[in-house]
């Protein structure tokens, strides 16, 4: 078949090589006589695919035993309920930065549970930035804030240095670059972008901040961190392909060279592209202050805005596609994850220049 | 590659056919250049997937316009607490019938929720019968209980006659037989029976009682059956593979001519099972009264039962795999569900014969 490049802001581009695999395991898992997804997950096999994947997290996080790695369904939407239901106790408040959709709707999720505090926003100026001043309620339950945001493109290039336990939704973003990981008290992010297919939810967290969760009898047993933790992501049937391909992606990063070499192509990928967009004001529009600016997902506009449909449409036709922004900003949208191929970005910069010729 | 005979209770033996498509989409979705796993979940073919997955399972059902299907993450598990946080409100009282592990920890969620009524239970017998005495709570939010017991290998050969709506697990037998669906108000079951892989649940909820749910507002969102239903089960990323692949499983059970063959089929092969324990009391003991035994999942005894592991060792060499019983109550257990074939019940039986001859 013929690849095309592939620019949805999730689910996205994979290794080709992950694809196979996982192709390969649903015909048949490891000369087993049946398939990947016809395995029971109280079984041996099945046992070595969650450890591996947890150990494999760890490694590539540069995390130790103080951390365990959960697996789970529901999307990172689900952890907006799930982190003050289990950390947001009577009496005690939590800050949140609202960064734009995503950020948002977790503050909206989380005043539901108890009671929060947003400390700092980039609404005043329609998200196209990172607030950077951040001073958190004292004694504050924990502080939520969102790494990269997909919708907006922007990404905080900077861990916040704060006092309270720290709570990332690293969703869109997780495993693109080094970081001092150890910083976070929980870190989550739904697969579907740098991690694997959607369907599953990876959770980090450090053990210490675990144990100060709620118990399980206090919540619904399924959004308990505690419960998952204990029988060690497989308290009910996990969502077995999805994690299984996740743990194909974290063996492919660990063959590239880890963080340090995914984290250089990411910034050989997206400075080439902003690099581009810089040159040529004239024409194309770059939507994020240079300093707020996601590696992950580049936003942008054309200057002259009628022309983005034509714009999209013959993209697709040079076989590059999913470049529309979200529907709640309009623009264009390059999502640009690890498994993107930096050819993919040349390509798309060769035709920006020719579209720019043709439309001036 | 040589199939084994896979008697697993879940995750469990698959189509052949549906595992050759679902491989396929894998390495590429539809010659669009990209893979299923890769591929956006707000596009034309995956409202397509989810258009038809649903339509495909109200045919199969009988269902018309009053009933809405969703697909969630999550598993049945989650339902537990999703059903009496939807539906049980202030002051009101919901029946349950408790049969088993998974019914007894429905109750266990729904009693962190409000007040309930274990109106029947079959404890006393360990679980070996499915009680038929049912009497409702006057007024009760609704009945729920669980159709078929995986564990026990009980099963309901009745549909409870209540005034109340009814809410059914059917986790382990849905699809498996012609049934008045349009008696229950809610049904969901994990996909891995008989339905698909792990990491998909199936709603269907009458629209009528789906009106008289909590608000999306009082509840987490993501625990919110209106707010799922609204969004027409794309609420945010649903878990993609698993729902492909539930419907492709669909496009199987109507290709065998829908419930009334595959009910055939599956009498034809738990008769065949059933009817070798009976004749052979002598060695063999099936666990539960003849009136409660499910077709899904043979539940046995070897009445000398230190002969039990060297009978799954010995099945296991000739390509019978996924036999042990349940970690709670040791034994044997065959599951049979939709997509296993009558050639490996027959193969089964064969075994058991040869394996009494040598151990009698």
């Amino acid at each position: 078949m013929k690849r095309v490049y592939n620019f949805s802001a999730g689910p996205a581009t994979l290794p080709e090589e992950v694809l196979k695999k996982a192709s390969e395991a649903i015909l048949e898992y490891d000369n087993l006589g049946f398939s990947l997804i016809e395995m029971s997950h109280r079984s041996k096999p099945y046992d070595k695919i969650n450890e591996e994947a947890e150990a494999d997290m760890k490694k590539i996080m540069g995390l130790g035993d103080d951390y365990q790695v959960l697996f789970m369904g529901g999307g990172a939407s689900l952890q907006f309920s799930m982190v003050p239901m289990n950390f947001l106790k009577e009496g005690m408040t939590a800050d949140y930065i609202n960064t734009g959709v995503w950020a948002g709707k977790a503050v909206i999720e989380a005043k539901k549970e108890g009671n929060i505090n947003v400390i700092a926003s980039s609404e005043d100026r329609k998200f196209c930035y990172i607030p950077k001043d951040i001073k958190c309620t004292e004694g504050a339950a924990f502080l939520h804030y969102t790494t990269n945001n997909t919708i907006y493109g922007t990404e905080y290039q900077f861990i916040p240095d704060v006092k309270v336990p720290l709570v990332a939704d690293m969703s869109s973003d997780m495993l693109s670059r080094k970081m001092d990981f150890s910083k976070y008290s929980l870190i989550y992010a739904g697969a579907q972008k740098n991690l694997g297919p959607a369907g599953a939810t990876i959770i980090v967290i450090k053990k210490s901040f675990l144990e100060t969760a709620k118990d399980e009898k206090e919540l619904p047993v399924m959004l308990s961190y505690k419960a998952h933790a204990a029988k060690k992501s497989i308290y009910n049937t996990p969502p077995v392909f999805p994690i299984f391909t996740v743990g194909l992606v974290l063996k492919w990063i660990l063959a590239q060279g880890g963080l340090e070499e995914i984290e250089k192509a990411n910034i050989k990928k997206s400075d080439y592209l902003y690099k581009y967009l810089d040159e040529n004001t004239d024409f194309y529009s770059p939507t994020v202050d240079k300093d707020s600016r996601s590696r992950m997902n580049v936003t942008f506009r054309i200057v002259n805005h009628d022309l983005e449909p034509k714009f999209i449409e013959e993209a697709k036709e040079k076989g590059l596609v999913g470049m529309k922004g979200h529907r709640s900003t309009g623009g264009l949208r390059t999502s640009i994850y690890n498994a993107f191929p930096y050819e993919g970005v040349v390509k798309l910069v060769e035709f920006m220049e020719e579209f720019k010729k043709n439309n001036k």
